[in-house]
């Protein structure tokens, strides 16, 4: 299992008339927590588009516990629970706030693409390379 | 049954560097949707709002098939399945676009909610009433 | 001079946690607006894109008087002042509430650029076409 | 003159079709920039809020020089030129890449709001306290 962790401040752009961060900017949210999950393995997700991987969604859920608020600094914990295979990835979030209570639980299914023709590719070996030693025993 | 659909212009905002609508953008764009099916049941959210009941989202998923681009027209259509009861509301999406292509599905539950207190409260017999009609033989 | 209206409807999302439309959210109102005012003109800024130019932003600025809210259906008026000549455009903007008040002034200059090269070009002459009628005594 | 810097790490959020981060949202960047500016002051701007006075922004103008890109890290220099007086505050802005390239200059213009009756009131005494030193001779 490989896990990441960083950190979110909420801006004022980001909430809405209810004082809550608006249910649609977690997705934001997630794609930074996948993007630095990637970086601290040594993946630059700008690097893989440019060599011609990009990586869209599949499908999106999210389950909301409680609300953040302007200027909490949020958590995101982005979890790989299995090597990719085959031409996906998974990855799981979760939102903590400063008291380490769980906003909310998501996951977001992806697809390897080259940009070239836009269809499906195997996982690059080099994303193979560097999550495989967290799933030795 | 009830369905209701709207149509939204992709703003260039809402792209992405992919030259997509953005994934994380989808939800404002079923929040338009559900906000116009109650519009069009005779229900304002503004004024239910200002009434002291509000409908955060408790979940929402998305399974994405197709892209949509800058300046596409699309369908938004927003389906109830089931006369909401208990103190809940489902909404189900569909995103269509000018081809009348499903581009992706989307639902999301709510919890009704006293502004007072934060607390649910149960679905307003105003909503009841309007969507009944729809779920009758 | 070329005047162009269009109606926006206030999303949820657009809201902060003063309950007012987030102050950045206009500069993509005012994209919808310079859109459609090219539209109502026969000009789609998505062939125009496609076929070589863009008209990327060179300057933005907005005086702000009064805010919008939740649900409000803005109009959004865009004015051309004068023939667009060299290689910019200048649009200008007002945003009116329901009860035709002013809520803000706008103003944006861009430059149309070839993107092969992303080097400004003149305006191409379909533009001036279409536009120049607006303008003759 | 007072000065404080933040960085920023664009998202693939903020980027648009063009592949640049949209003209709109260096406004939520020049937020940012000025609630980490009042921090490296000692004041909380969400504090501010629920002590009953906020900041609505007057006036916002840009001028874009160069495009930001995905993953970027953008430095968003805060400015404070003059002690605030009256009701209101000025902050300048610049966005700067990490080539240490001007990527456009901004500015903003905010007047002290209470919360209570929406109307203008004199600068916070705190806010001139912590500010004045920058100013002195």
């Amino acid at each position: 299992m490989y896990i990441s962790e960083h950190k979110i401040r909420v801006r004022y752009a980001e909430t809405d008339k209810m004082g809550y961060v608006y249910y649609g900017n977690y997705a934001a949210y997630f794609e930074v927590g996948r993007v630095e999950a990637l970086r601290a393995l040594g993946l630059s997700y700008r690097l893989m588009e440019e060599q011609g991987v990009m990586l869209p969604v599949l499908s999106y859920s999210i389950k909301y516990f409680k609300p953040a608020f302007f200027d909490d600094v949020l958590t995101i914990r982005t979890t790989v629970n299995e090597i990719p295979s085959g031409t996906r990835i998974y990855f799981h979030y979760e939102t903590l706030n400063e008291q380490n209570i769980c906003l909310n639980k998501a996951e977001t299914t992806h697809v390897f693409v080259k940009t070239s023709n836009g269809r499906p590719c195997p996982v690059p070996d080099n994303v193979i390379e560097v999550i495989s030693p967290f799933f030795q025993k």
